[in-house]
């Protein structure tokens, strides 16, 4: 990680130009606007946060080209593209990405018939690689991730900490899974017999795709039998529950606290906003929409963006809502025209 | 786990009768119509589903008895109950059980106060054993569960892998607790003094009754004092939360994403469906039914079907939602009303 | 923890009169008037629990003086505020806190370069600490919890069974954060390029502040750069997600299974009850309430309680909720009047 950046080294960094502020002076970390302190860089991306420029005790803000100049605020430097010179930023303070490290922990378990090169993983302490697990060269798997029986993890993915994978699940290359996600848990179904719900054996797996993230804490069950897909390419955000025998098509994104119940069909491109609902086995068209909180009760075909429950296309759903806030005024006029009515014919006797 | 399966095999196993395909084709798995490849075999369990069976590229399916042939499809085998043949292939095909192998992993973790004979119960490896918690027989313990001091967890449960169970919940006998639960994590309780939430200790338990099922990651408070309580045979999905002190009756069915707020109490078969929530100190009466992200806020009356938040029976809610989508029908007819009566008011004069 | 507690022991401990009863009876626990059983001890605190006095099984209760005796009850004892006397019983009961003991368990593995004095911090058995983690005296680390690399914890902090905290996050002090949440998964940003999201790196950490507490799953991600804020005293509940650069306030409660999407600003003494959304980028005043379920999808001024979706103020909300439910009331208006103005034009002609 970086230390500092001097004013005249951002500048040249970021192929900017110095409007205001001294050459040398030096700044220690980066940050947004609102919580930028004197020692920290910050940018100013769109005219929407001048007020948030305004009251920003930044050291410095890289401002867009024309940006006008002020006398007693923070150093400037103008570029063409403020969030772009922002992130040369990030990545001259990042820390670097440690290199990857061969080897097992020895306080790793991992079961003599699992298949994991020492010299190709790194497999940290406390986690478990049971029986016939294999993990692909380049692997990181993290302390006290649980990789069951039989699974399988392609090249290059990194296994968060107290991630389980359970029996026979298969993850693609290049897939990156938060912290306490579990792959593989048993699918939700029972029949109704004497009173009591009776266990449907739950026999299939989770295949992930390549390129798939998958968030802190997140669930995704196996499936009755065959399997619960998730397409390539796909992110999923933390919290978010995907039933058993869901298709969850190529590049979705998913975000959190949202569900898919059973048997739901996802096609690609698909965006699911925070906090919505799919019902079970309904059919999501390509590059539909659904915002926050929606709850798609029906099929719904893609290309369009939808709200509200059940979820309609988002223009319908808005003119509806105010009518609802309308609802008082339209009362009024109800009663408005009762009354004239009444008159009218009271004048009419 | 069975490799593969002959058509011919395949009705003599489930009683059925070949109308199309050669007796000798070989089948390696199944799968529903949607997913099928020609080397599975699906089933047509309703008519509804024809259009994916026209669609499917399954090698073979089961179908209805009196089903019409058609020649270019995939092999049919005629059964009276498609869905129950299929039932029989998941079992051909599936991983039979692992039988239960007592022991005790080298790398578990058990106190020496704890009890857990050796040659009666199964602990992983990770998995840790605190002072006085005790396993019964026929029990297994996944990889890296932690089992708190003085909890009590009863014979032939399954607890997964990442499972948490705090200090002295009790577990009953046959319990199937899925990956990354929590049982017993403290209540949400605090008192509002000078500014600051002052915590309220949370020196209860959690009391599970037998044959209970619990999701992946779901998280169930201890109580204030006494028992938090899940009935006997209730089956709990995935992310659920079930806040301190709720006494969630027996043969229930909570359903993902739902919340249960502190000390609601849930009479026998109730069913809760996904992302609803149930106030505090509610009662939910037997055999209710909560659609879908129901919001119960207040006591509810058993053997209804609710929806919407605040819950209404589902009639009367269905028909006020009816209601605000003909909002914009009903503004207009406002407006004619009051053009109406504008002209024959202007006509009187 | 007391085993008994007889009525005339609990009568000078809670400094309260025996109305009903014998004075050597002896109780086993405390339970609510609901829960309790003949050997517990229970409380009236409010009139509105009558039905449930009438109908306990409880052994004793304590009833606010000048409570109307009654023969046949269970025992009773007047104080002036029976839950203070009440509050009292609990402690009676409760387990005593397991005295703080220091030491590293063999079975937990702690990277050399770790800051941990073994005389002064407990850490459980399978407890990962990677390097350059640092963890303050009086911390108590939970079996398999996970501190990642140079992630720091203060002082008189218990982190949970199976927690996550990842590189580089700060706990304050007095932290208490239950089992299973993760602190620092990577927040949810990507940019979309030639049909796929390209993840943007997440480089900043989380901060937490004193007297914290964190519900058990919940997940905290860390900042894209700079940090996720949890601003002191603020207490979360159980599977709650926090998206990157949140900056919470101090002394806030965020109750189970609400969201906060990705930089928004919640300042201090706010609540956000149960199944809540807050969209990013939103800013919510100082002790703003929003009720259970509320959808916060603009900034919303301080000191005022919101509901529904978009959160409006409460009273606005119930006001257009009372609407809706006479919709149907409505309608019959309109309908009456389009047949009076039907037949008043008839009458013209």
């Amino acid at each position: 990680m970086a230390i500092s950046l001097s004013l005249s080294e951002l500048a040249s960094r970021i192929d900017g130009k110095i409007i205001c502020g001294k050459a040398g002076s030096l700044f220690y970390g980066m940050a947004s606007l609102d919580t930028a302190g004197p020692s920290d860089i910050s940018f100013l991306g769109n005219e929407k946060y001048l007020p948030q420029f305004h009251a920003t005790r930044a050291g410095s803000v890289i401002v867009p080209e024309g940006f006008e100049f002020k006398t007693d605020g923070p150093a400037l430097i103008a570029v063409s593209n403020p969030s772009l010179g922002f992130a040369e930023v990030v990545r001259h303070f990042a820390v670097e990405p440690k290199p990857f490290t061969p080897g097992i922990h020895p306080g790793a378990h991992v079961a003599p018939t699992a298949k994991a090169d020492p010299g190709k993983v790194c497999i940290h302490a406390g986690a478990v690689i049971m029986d016939d697990a294999s993990i692909g060269e380049g692997t990181e798997i993290s302390p006290n991730a649980v990789i069951q029986t039989g699974a399988s993890i392609g090249k290059n993915c990194q296994i968060g900490a107290n991630v389980t994978i359970r029996e026979g699940c298969i993850i693609g290359d290049r897939v990156l899974i938060q912290p306490g996600a579990v792959i593989g848990s048993d699918g939700y179904g029972y029949e109704f017999s004497e009173g009591r719900h009776i266990k449907i054996d739950q026999v299939g797996i989770v295949e992930i795709g390549n390129d798939v993230e998958i968030g802190a804490n997140t669930t995704i069950d196996r499936a009755r039998f065959g399997k619960t897909i998730i397409g390539e390419g796909t992110k999923i955000d933390n919290l978010v529950q995907i039933a058993h025998n869901v298709v969850l098509g190529k590049h979705c994104l998913i975000v959190s606290q949202s569900g898919l119940a059973g048997s739901c069909r996802i096609e690609d491109h698909v965006i699911v906003a925070a906090q919505s609902g799919i019902a079970g086995h309904v059919v999501i068209g390509e590059k539909a929409i659904l915002s926050a909180r929606s709850g798609a009760t029906t099929s719904l075909p893609g290309g369009i963006t939808y709200s509200g429950k059940p979820a309609l296309p988002m223009k319908e759903e808005v003119k509806l809502q105010a009518h609802v806030r309308r609802l008082p005024k339209m009362l009024a006029r109800i009663k408005a025209l009762e009354a004239a009515l009444l008159k009218s014919s009271s004048t009419d006797l």
